[in-house]
């Protein structure tokens, strides 16, 4: 069954569909893909195997779905928010505020986990994982650029090539926290005091580099 | 049998050792920890598997010699010319070149592969995970930041804070090829062409927002 049918799902299967997704987000976030099977979901979801497979086919399919529902999650999340400040003096604001939302969201366990999954099972799964670098990063990163490049438009920064510095603000912003939580655990994320002062400093290294003068 | 112990051991045992090495980084690094196999490493080797249990212990421990050494391997070639510039004028040349050298052995297909594996056997080996973390991102960071202080030193760059900006200059140059390559695949490094423009641009918003002047 595919996701783009479960709107005309009956209420009652609707709300397993629902309760397999969350079984699959727990056993797939605890472990290893190989190591989860349909039987530990079903179990947890409290539905019949037979139901696991009505609804998404097989494994793969359900953790491609999975998968896909998280980042799409995740994805709308991070972009809740990228509107264009009401003048000059608050850009410098509204940075902070995109970024440092954006960076919360990315340092969720839940999400740091999936990020460690995804990239682990690039091997048996790389459309999955190039539809998550599409969808999570390279969606983040186009925003970021629009914002950029109407920033530019308006006078208020000096940035010829919005598509570049959109990558570099975010990689000042999202390359140390996220590396150190795929080698150091999802768990370890900084607290939002730290993650305030990185994005804090991130922001002012770009804002120096685009626009001394702000 | 320690890695330190490797000196001492006759010319013939040397070489099985560095055979099982290198099978073992062929195994590992093209598939999952899971599926690798002592037997498979022994044929791989031309040696017996008892020659492989009596250098290395056991699987895990060979997989965390393995890792540690490919690790201090890349991080030796990082640190390989971080050379503080003759002169004012050769700053960014300097950086560029250091910091280009750096992302070039980053994006090593072999080094890539390694940093999937270890990041996704960070629930298995947590500690192994931290020693790459330290002697890998740590390391080159650690190395930059005194780099940084040198030329803040000697009045050539503005940088009241070496550890924030070496950390910043790091993951503006190393944060969207490696996140890129986690996802997308290990053989889909960007062109040396491409990586000198990335770095060019990197080190130039670098020294823009720590010192307009350069």
């Amino acid at each position: 069954m595919k996701s783009q049918e479960a709107a005309t799902l009956r209420p009652s299967s609707l709300a397993k569909r629902h309760a397999i997704l969350a079984a699959a987000e727990q056993a797939f976030l605890a472990a290893r893909y190989d190591s989860v099977t349909m039987d530990e979901i079903a179990d947890m979801a409290q539905v019949s195997k037979q139901t696991v497979y009505t609804h998404f086919g097989t494994k793969d399919q359900l953790f491609v779905e999975l998968v896909t529902a998280m980042t799409k999650g995740a994805g709308d999340e991070v972009s809740a928010g990228s509107a264009v400040p009401a003048s000059r003096e608050h850009v410098r604001e509204a940075l902070e505020e995109l970024l440092g939302h954006q960076l919360a969201v990315v340092m969720t366990p839940r999400l740091l986990r999936l990020r460690r999954l995804v990239i682990s099972e690039v091997p048996r799964f790389p459309d999955l994982a190039r539809a998550v670098y599409d969808q999570g990063p390279r969606r983040a990163v186009a925003a970021l650029e629009a914002l950029l490049g109407e920033l530019d438009a308006r006078g208020w920064v000096q940035v010829p090539n919005p598509a570049v510095a959109a990558e570099q603000l975010n990689w000042l912003v999202m390359g140390a926290p996220t590396n150190a939580a795929m080698y150091l655990g999802d768990d370890v994320a900084p607290s939002p005091a730290e993650q305030e002062l990185h994005v804090r400093r991130a922001v002012g290294a770009f804002l120096a580099a685009y626009d001394g003068a702000l």
